[in-house]
């Protein structure tokens, strides 16, 4: 047994945009059941015999990966989906680690009778490699030393999320699959699976997300890690676990949050609300300085800098063409029915990302998600996204 | 004569957008002059016998202001036109302090034969209450205490900025104003221009703002603000002049010109181009990171921290209707000629806001900058900027 998820995967916290996701989440709800109860897996993937290569060099000797699975595999093993997850997400996709816990991030869209049917899918989602959530991360106690990594994890890319994601496969008896569904990030990994392995995707969904990392993402994700690094609790990395760099994690957090949502939607939400004047002194008191905090204060609670800064990277080195040659090229070889999503509110990975998505990919049709909610929509509109989904997956998905 | 000066004017330095900019104000020039040398005055207008009174309580017994002028004051005092400066601008809006000095921020669009022509018009620009460029702010010196304000120096709105600017111009003999015009914190400035002295207004130019600050810029001010407090070099406001919270400045900076600008146009110019791997790091390294950091130190070199959260306060602060009834009302009242610009690709002050201005303001037209470079467009678009304003000038503003 690797040393890899020794760290243990921190508490699952999952954030909804208040009445309104909840009030979506349970209109699915009422005509779908759950997965229930579910138990996270962890597998090794790599062993000094079988160690994994890093797509920038270096390898590692020891992979756990943690993992759960929603459904059965069929007999054939070619019934599988695998859902990517986003930057701060784990393996927990749907249902629930025990009563009164938490859903997964996906739960609506995950059980019996839900757009990802487990009575017909076998449901695979996994925690990405430099993840903090239980796979082989910062947090991870390297073998070699008996210590965490931290700072020194080496670093890797969306591919190698991949390399790893198609280990687990392999040793679940997974063949082709008959999707591989994410948004995001996790879109990220879709799109690697679709140009690495296109004949083992049956189909791909990408939701929310480019071909390639822009500049305006890059600068983003920049100066969330330059708010990491400039806390003095960062130590370069090397900070205690019980130390963490909260406030900086708190600061990249908060300009995310941002990004994530949209100009409409926080004007919707907040306004010029403000808060009582006790909380008054350098911050301002309005009602958007102090959600931007507590999504800080949570995250920092849930969430580890190192695996924040690792995680940050390998996203903005996605491209697609990336050591492939041009992307029109690279987009013309993916040839599964795909289904690209875009949300016309997201600022960061604007509809522009996706339009070029769509004319590349040579079976590729477009779904858009209505919302003022901007690039959190496919973890907001539930129902929009279920409706796109199963009707992608019954009517181009291979069976 | 008032010590609220003291600090004296920090050296000017202007950012443009690389050779576009610059091609742009060459093709403007080439037609127009400019109003050549031009030395920055500085004036008292409080005292301890007519102090300034402060929206939010308290008062400053001296304020000195540094402005610069354009063009003569006719007999009448009507031929003024005022033009209020952004967030990290100052009242050298154009000429130059000396030959190989670097022109106004806004020099393209200043002098005789241009838009705001000197032969016609006298105009007026002033380094605002509470900035860094000479007029009284955070790094004066307290009379009361011989020492700089630093975090001291009380909370000021746009609205004082305002009272500053009508003590400066009755100073100067200026009734009428035939225009007030600014853009982003500028434009707040010339709205609570119309909206307190409607009668001292003959016409109003707004460009890249809004009625209010909206929770998506607050937000944003926010995080900026976090970082400069984050910084250990901060102490709270009370560092050493010569010991500036660069890193949290920096970031702030940082933060702020990613919504100055556009996808789009952070795309065209960095795209994912990469600097040589030596710069390799704990930061990416992209050519937009690579630029971030180049802005975040300049502004460091030339800006103030204290000012920087006490500017962006006030900004958050920014309500016309605050004080005053329904928006509705306020604007129904402000009936001089108005000419709102807007820019469709500012993300930080999207078009909805000026649609709100033009649907309140009873005598407006619209007039749109079109550019791939986002808000920052009105300090980079000068033939367009140039174009709307003189017409608007020569067909609406009183004579």
């Amino acid at each position: 047994m690797s040393g890899g998820g020794a760290g243990g995967p921190r508490r699952l916290v999952h954030e909804t945009w208040g009445d309104h996701a909840a009030l979506l989440a349970r209109s699915v709800h009422a005509h779908d059941g759950s997965v229930g109860v579910v138990r996270p897996q962890v597998i090794d993937v790599a062993s000094p015999a079988d160690p994994l290569p890093l797509e920038l060099g270096g390898r590692l000797d020891h992979v756990a990966v943690t993992y759960e699975t929603y459904g059965e595999l069929d007999a054939r093993g070619d019934n599988a989906v695998l859902v990517c997850h986003a930057l701060t997400g784990s393996a927990h996709a749907a249902g629930r680690h025990g009563e009164g816990e938490v859903p997964g991030w996906w739960d609506p869209l995950v059980g019996p009778g839900k757009a990802l049917d487990v009575r017909e899918h076998f449901v695979v989602s996994s925690n990405v490699l430099g993840g903090c959530y239980g796979t082989t991360g910062p947090t991870s106690i390297d073998p070699a030393s008996g210590r965490r990594y931290g700072p020194d994890f080496p670093r890797f890319t969306v591919r190698d999320m991949v390399e790893v994601q198609r280990r687990l496969l392999d040793r679940l008896g997974v063949g082709r699959l008959r999707a591989v569904v994410g948004g995001s990030m996790g879109g990220m990994q879709a799109l690697e699976w679709a140009a690495t392995h296109p004949e083992r995707v049956g189909s791909l969904v990408a939701i929310g997300i480019g071909a390639r990392h822009s500049a305006w993402a890059i600068g983003l994700n920049e100066v969330a890690r330059r708010a990491i690094a400039a806390d003095p609790d960062f130590h370069g990395g090397a900070y205690r676990p019980d130390r963490q760099p909260e406030t900086g994690l708190g600061l990249a957090r908060a300009i995310a949050m941002l990004t994530y949502r949209s100009f409409d939607s926080l004007e919707a939400k907040f306004g010029r609300e403000r808060r009582p004047a006790e909380e008054e002194g350098l911050e301002a008191s309005f009602e958007i300085a102090s959600y931007l905090r507590y999504q800080g204060v949570k995250l920092a609670q849930r969430f580890d800098a190192n695996t924040y800064v690792g995680l940050t990277r390998a996203m903005d080195d996605h491209d697609l063409a990336a050591g492939r040659g041009p992307l029109r090229e690279v987009l013309a070889g993916m040839r599964m029915p795909s289904l690209v999503m875009g949300i016309p509110t997201d600022v960061l990975y604007p509809e522009v990302e996706q339009r070029q998505l769509l004319e590349g990919l040579p079976d590729a049709r477009y779904a858009r998600i209505v919302s003022p909610h901007g690039h959190d929509a496919f973890l907001i509109e539930f129902p929009q996204v279920a409706a796109h989904l199963r009707r992608f997956l019954q009517e181009r998905a291979p069976r």
